[in-house]
């Protein structure tokens, strides 16, 4: 029986815990699958919810942790003790283990793994931990099929068959040398159709795309996604089979990197979705409101140079909203395209002059659109020929200032190892609010000979 | 020998396609990947891009082609003959070969499919097209491979020998019962492992997750990522198995989705790319400036009314700028959160109003610390404590009203179906420019008894 995940069945579940009925979250959760169950979790709190888990078979509350956000992960661990850890990481696939490990403290990560049972996962468990975490090698995880260059067919299935509860999912066969050396890879399809007396180097593809592991995670996303990889496997610098990374997991650090980006682009500093608590999500949005709140005051002071002329010809304050709204716009606008290039690792061989050639041409165009419109639009409502002029001079060159800055600023940002998505944001806006004040006024002086 | 693909390179092509040296090309071309080869293809002008593809085999072309982003290879296909086309649709998978053919006119559709040399193809891209192209339907190929419940192991192996060329990746074996209703599915290792004479019902595991064909691909996204799914069988209402979705065109679409959003949240209409051509990129960024640019007016029509209150005290108009940025930042703060919660399906089941007494706490805290700030900061500039007044309580409201509406109109958008990363763009910070300078010429006006 399959049990719908509603409102009415999250509360049956908080009243079975307060009453201690066992039979009854046990029969509900007996069809449902983890990841069901993470979302009936994620709606308890958390010694509610640590009740469920400790009812929970240990497979099922394994692939709950490994599924479970991070730093959600991290405060729930806190309730368990090192042995509860443990059986669950004992039967945990071992990239997943590492980074259940790696957000403990040095501590319970040292009890954790003297207390797994079985030595070959230890053994992975430390290999694995001395990578970064955002590089190839702290990506993948040590379960896969790997077969020798000289074996037979038989052999083969014989070491899938040793294997078979270790790896869930083979996607496909590696081929080693006798110094485990990556040479090639086989299909399980392959092997299914093959007779069991032929020899591997009789029937493997010597063509393998493989990833090195000190390799970045943008990189491994990119490889993987351009040839269509479900699986990608991790050498050494000396070309020797390490590990493997699989598509689920390439899927969560391309979500993690779209997310990031779209969460700077809107200047928000920190992961925060809509269930983390009001603090949080204040705190991750006061620094941009606050630096944008100081280039605001900064604004002011500037435009106080020019009170005077303000006070004389007050018609000129009307369109500082235009004008500052007008840079924002572009500005994020080309920003977003040059993000785009910086971050899809897109060859463009197009050299630095001509793409900036091609920016002010767009610049260009929809500058004059712009200027021109906005000319004639202003005389219609305040029939004020120089103020026309100097509204629409001003809009001019703050579209062409605005497209310049949007795109220079990711791509020095990006050269410094900053993430270019954070120009896209609040900055930029900031930044062009000064810039486009500044023709503006500097503008209306000239023409008004003020 | 591999090689790499530079400046030099593509020159050293396009030098060759001049003087027909097909060798120089099919030689270095024989050992790249076809994403490669696309790569190269997308530096070379149309005429170049056809003269290579007109030399490559035609399994090559099919894979160059199923790659292609839909824009380029409309215009790409124009200058093939139905002949040629159907030359590639032939080799292709059937999903691959339905998105081609849905993106020709109906004449070249009706004749490439006349064209097609294998009945059972035909049969399918008929089938196929059936479909809407953002429906599950829509997604799925029909290769897969499907087993009887009532067939041995050995009749299974047939089939997959049977099917081994039209069937690149496996994933996974559906099995049927006799009326081709999916119940369950038996993996290949399953099948590797067991006894020729096994029958399927004693080995295969009833426990599968399949999607009905109508279902939007949002769906079809959520579900196979929430399961950690490679493939997932395609069914009709009475549970007919159709076809299948596999993870690769499920990560286009994540893609589209994510590049989609982001680039309505930066106010570009239209799906360009930093190689597209400068009409094309300025055709994309002019609506959102227009609209921006006529909001900037109306804000200028609308101060128009306080132009005598400007005159008398222009320190006023110096705070426009942070008034309006303030009000921008918090609008696409908060439509970022609300946008991630509408477009992630996740379950919330916090009420409408829990979820806006949220927001208003949030907006509340950060409006309080932004107008103390601003209050302190702005006297110790201007030392005018009237004016430091209005704009802090100003600012207050703005922020909480800011809040409000960055949450609300994502929600609104979202029930009429329009894609709430609308809001997040140039609409919100125009509402809320406008909002704001209401809010603050009101305060302005009532604390100084204009």
């Amino acid at each position: 029986m399959q049990i719908e995940i509603t409102r009415e069945y999250i509360d049956q579940v908080e009243e079975a815990i307060e009453r201690d009925d066992k039979t009854f979250i046990l029969e509900t959760m007996e069809d449902m699958y983890p990841a069901d169950i993470t979302t009936v979790l994620y709606e308890l709190d958390t010694n509610e919810s640590k009740y469920v888990m400790d009812l929970l078979p240990a497979e099922v509350g394994a692939e709950i942790l490994s599924d479970l956000d991070y730093d959600i992960r991290t405060d729930f661990l806190q309730y368990f003790t090192s042995e509860e850890i443990a059986r669950y990481v004992n039967l945990m696939d071992s990239d997943d283990a590492v980074d259940i490990l790696n957000e403990q403290s040095v501590q319970t990560r040292e009890e954790v793994i003297a207390l797994l049972d079985n030595d070959d996962k230890v053994k992975d468990i430390l290999d694995l931990l001395r990578y970064e975490e955002d590089c190839a090698g702290g990506l993948m995880a040590k379960e896969l099929i790997k077969v020798n260059l000289n074996w037979r067919v038989r052999q083969c299935i014989e070491e899938i068959r040793r294997q078979a509860e270790d790896v869930e999912k083979i996607y496909t066969v590696y081929v080693v040398d006798n110094h485990g050396k990556l040479v090639g890879r086989i299909s399980v399809k392959t092997l299914l159709l093959a007779k069991d007396d032929k020899l591997v180097q009789d029937i493997y593809n010597p063509d393998v795309i493989s990833i090195e592991s000190f390799r970045d995670e943008g990189e491994v996303v990119a490889v993987m996604q351009r040839y269509d990889l479900d699986a990608i496997p991790v050498v050494n610098i000396q070309g020797r089979l390490l590990g493997r990374i699989t598509i689920d997991d390439v899927i969560d650090v391309m979500q993690e990197q779209a997310e990031l980006s779209r969460q700077l682009m809107t200047g928000i500093s920190e992961n925060v979705e809509e269930d983390d608590s009001v603090f949080r999500i204040s705190r991750s949005r006061l620094p941009w409101l606050i630096i944008g709140m100081v280039g605001g005051l900064l604004a002011a002071q500037f435009m106080g140079f020019f009170e005077a002329d303000i006070a004389m010809l007050p018609a000129v304050a009307l369109f500082v909203p235009l004008i500052t709204a007008t840079g924002g716009n572009v500005g994020i606008q080309s920003s977003s395209i040059i993000i785009q290039t910086l971050t899809s690792n897109a060859v463009i061989f197009e050299n630095f002059g001509q793409r900036m050639f091609k920016v002010l041409m767009v610049a260009l165009l929809n500058a004059i659109i712009i200027s021109v419109l906005v000319f004639s639009l202003s005389y219609l409502f305040r029939r004020d020929i120089t103020l026309s002029m100097v509204v629409s001079v001003a809009l001019f060159s703050v579209v062409m200032l605005a497209s310049l800055m949007g795109t220079l600023t990711p791509m020095v940002l990006d050269k410094f190892g900053v993430n270019p998505a954070v120009a896209a944001g609040p900055f930029i806006t900031t930044a062009n609010d000064l810039l486009g004040l500044g023709i503006y006024f500097a503008v209306a002086h000239m023409l008004y000979n003020l």
